[in-house]
């Protein structure tokens, strides 16, 4: 296992503490609610960046916005680390726990608690996860936008802390467009909330800030979200190409038209063979790359949009255009998109990137990418959110080789450092976490890494909240 | 003149200094760019929110960042209040300056810098006008969304301070969802990036606290914004109703059957004369309530909207639906709409409220508007964004009256508390400025206001930016 990246020292007193403090929170929670045996704490030593794992000594599993502020209280009085945890998901490492922290896991807190129609919002609890709320007003024409591959899993306070997108972001938004409220514990117990059903809100915009911060800013227990009326028609169509450049240059020409489909999602060979073997979902296999493109509208509008892109493929010479002909083959269609993760987690292990690069350099950051890749010895798949300019090269490795696990974190810290270079920047939706901590000084100056310091320690001045994630470690005082 | 504001009482140690600090400034500008005769300072004595005014002694007048970043250093040294102004367009008073104040006007800085048409976005300096980025880029197709009635008068910076909106936010959002990143001139002269060409950043989104943080984090001098494509075609459709709250409660149903139309903007009765007298525009007198609602795409696209907006109308007995038969016919409609303000201004003084609500409150929170006004013996005219929830009543006064004044101030106060109790918020658009300040604790609870003050102080500790606004003058130690 790699383990490039470092974790703060655990703090001496702390973990010299440990069964008192968990006979502390033995008061605040009831035994259901509180973990603390080795072997049941397994399960949260990690999240979905496997290649790091730490054993924390309590996970607290609180059901409501009350016991997770007694818990904040408490661990806020004493100084003891917090690591918030919605479903551990996170591809950057956002919920890895350390050795002397607490895990605050909202997997209990998983109610709806309002579904306004009249105002298209629903209110939840954070432990619900991302697809309950779609399943939940789909029976009334309506839908929760912000769609990860994970939905089925995710849960809503994972996605505000960070910031998650999915395929149907394009149209849509990723989760900050999305929000509209938040109930908020902040370090010390302190409950507030941010934002509402109304538009804007007076002063700052806390809401926004706090969306992709990671849970460094406070814990949130609640969130208030728009609901989106479910379109009259949704078409996915495919769109196959003889080279990667071809498909990056035609979803630049795309976008630069000002078409903005719901969705763009590209697939390079690779990650074309490694979905179809999994899924059947009729990817043709004779092309270099393809693109996912869906319209939606009445089916006069996806027409319209329709006609405009194909020309635009035919200038790229678009090798093949298919129109899926019903329901099941769209949702075929979405199915292997979406299991591409777990589906390349079948034949290799691997890395999954999250840069983000302006459309205008995704034919020259794929070129780039692939040169990074050989150079390594490694291979790559790509399969991700073009309309956005969100890559997401998976980089392909043997995890019980070590020497291929480190190539595998230098080619991914590789192509990071080149995204940012083509004006782009390190995380379009999976956040910083640990994964990409100690890149954050590639993308920021240290005046922009320590202004954002001096706003967490606005909210976290004991620097408690998921202390190893986000900012370089060596940096912690310069705020 | 109403005086129920009150200022911060000016530092003496500033005023005492004034000479020696102009003249320290005037090391730092050419003469040209720095104003501090009482004569040429008395147009920046107060802005579109004319109730309050306070004389400054300087107006720097900075041609690049670098010349602000040598203003803020200078005044961050010495502890001078700085307001940051850019049309002085803003209707809550958020750059009315005080009398230690060096107002810092970014009229000067107003090229152009980059459009970007592959990626879609515009790189222009804060004071650039709103219509003049679309204006740039129309010929391409293009146009930069947000657009607020004073469009033509207002800069980009002021729009960032205020996190703007305008009719057509509806479909396309307001400045925060417009906004890609900034250049920001930090309280002692650092300067630091924020956002990018690209989706999303990594870290805390300090890009969306900044926009609309009313110039109280850093001056903003250069804006990157999304542009977009123009729709095929656009259409704005008259419907007239008997009431407002027929009117109301169509604009509810409408956004709650999911239908989102590019605006809905609402006119009741003596909206509609006052604009008609004005701009000629044809709208119908024979009506209670207007509603002008915008779609746009394909004629296909429109007709399909259209129908199901009629069918919604005709439920709540809509009395006149009118579409334009022109280009011209449309301008005019929009004209109209748009010298709302002006228009109002020719027959009396008004004070223009900002509040925002969810729209299943729009009709009551109409009927309840009425009553508040009559209980003041005042008159009301109510023209605003109705699908956003975001109202605009104009209470007309006579300003030479300081009873009436004193009404006006009461009535607006007590619509402001109206919109917050129906589960709205004090400003959808126009900030809180000086106007809203000291109702900021009827919306939220001493907490919220310590956390946005903390967050405050991590950015300008010796509070000397626009230090009057946004919060309530007693509680500035609370963070």
């Amino acid at each position: 296992m790699a383990e490039a990246i470092s974790f703060l020292a655990p703090r001496a007193d702390v973990l010299a503490r440990r069964r008192e403090i968990v006979a502390d929170l033995a008061d605040l929670l009831p035994p259901e609610c509180l973990i603390h045996e080795p072997r049941e704490l397994m399960p949260f030593e990690t999240d979905a960046f496997i290649s790091y794992r730490r054993m924390p000594f309590a996970v607290a599993l609180p059901r409501s916005t009350a016991e997770v502020a007694a818990v904040m209280k408490y661990c806020h009085r004493y100084g003891i680390p917090v690591v918030p945890r919605g479903a551990g998901t996170s591809l950057s490492g956002g919920a890895i726990p350390q050795e002397d922290a607490v895990v605050l896991g909202l997997s209990k807190m998983n109610r709806i608690l309002d579904i306004d129609l009249a105002n298209r919002t629903a209110t939840v609890q954070a432990g619900v996860t991302n697809l309950h709320i779609s399943e939940s007003v789909s029976a009334d024409g309506f839908f929760y936008a912000p769609d990860p591959s994970s939905q089925l899993a995710c849960t809503i306070g994972g996605n505000v802390g960070m910031n998650s997108g999915g395929a149907h972001c394009l149209r849509y938004g990723v989760t900050t467009n999305n929000l509209l409220g938040v109930k908020l514990v902040l370090t010390d117990g302190t409950v507030i909330d941010l934002g509402g059903k109304a538009l804007d809100a007076a002063g700052y915009d806390l809401l926004g800030l706090v969306c992709g911060s990671e849970g460094q800013l406070g814990i949130v227990t609640e969130a208030t979200v728009r609901l989106i009326a479910k379109p009259e028609g949704a078409r996915p169509v495919l769109f196959g190409f003889d080279t990667s450049e071809e498909a990056g240059a035609c979803v630049a020409d795309v976008i630069a038209a000002g078409i903005i489909p719901v969705a763009i999602e590209f697939m390079d060979k690779p990650a074309i063979e490694i979905c179809e073997a999994f899924a059947h979902a009729g990817y043709p296999l004779d092309v270099g790359a393809l693109l996912i493109i869906e319209v939606e509208g009445s089916e006069a509008e996806m027409d319209d949009m329709l006609k405009s892109i194909v020309e635009i493929a035919r200038a790229h010479k678009v090798k093949t255009v298919r129109e899926c002909q019903s329901a099941t083959e769209a949702a075929l269609i979405w199915k292997g998109r979406k299991s591409a993760f777990g589906a390349t987690g079948r034949i290799a292990d691997y890395i999954c990137m999250d840069g983000t690069v302006p459309l205008s350099q995704l034919s020259y950051v794929l070129k780039k990418t692939s040169e990074i890749v050989d150079h390594y010895g490694l291979r790559v798949a790509n399969v991700f959110h073009a309309g956005d300019g969100n890559m997401h090269p998976l980089i392909l490795f043997n995890a019980n080789d070590p020497e291929d696990a480190a190539k595998a974190e230098a080619a991914g810290n590789d192509i990071l450092r080149l995204c940012v270079d083509a004006g782009g920047c390190l995380t379009g939706e999976h956040g910083v976490g640990i994964e990409k901590r100690d890149l954050m000084r590639h993308q920021y100056a240290e005046v922009d890494l320590a202004q954002m310091m001096s706003v967490r320690a606005a909210f976290d001045p004991a620097w408690i909240l998921n202390p190893s994630k986000v900012f370089p470690l060596d940096g912690r005082n310069a705020g």
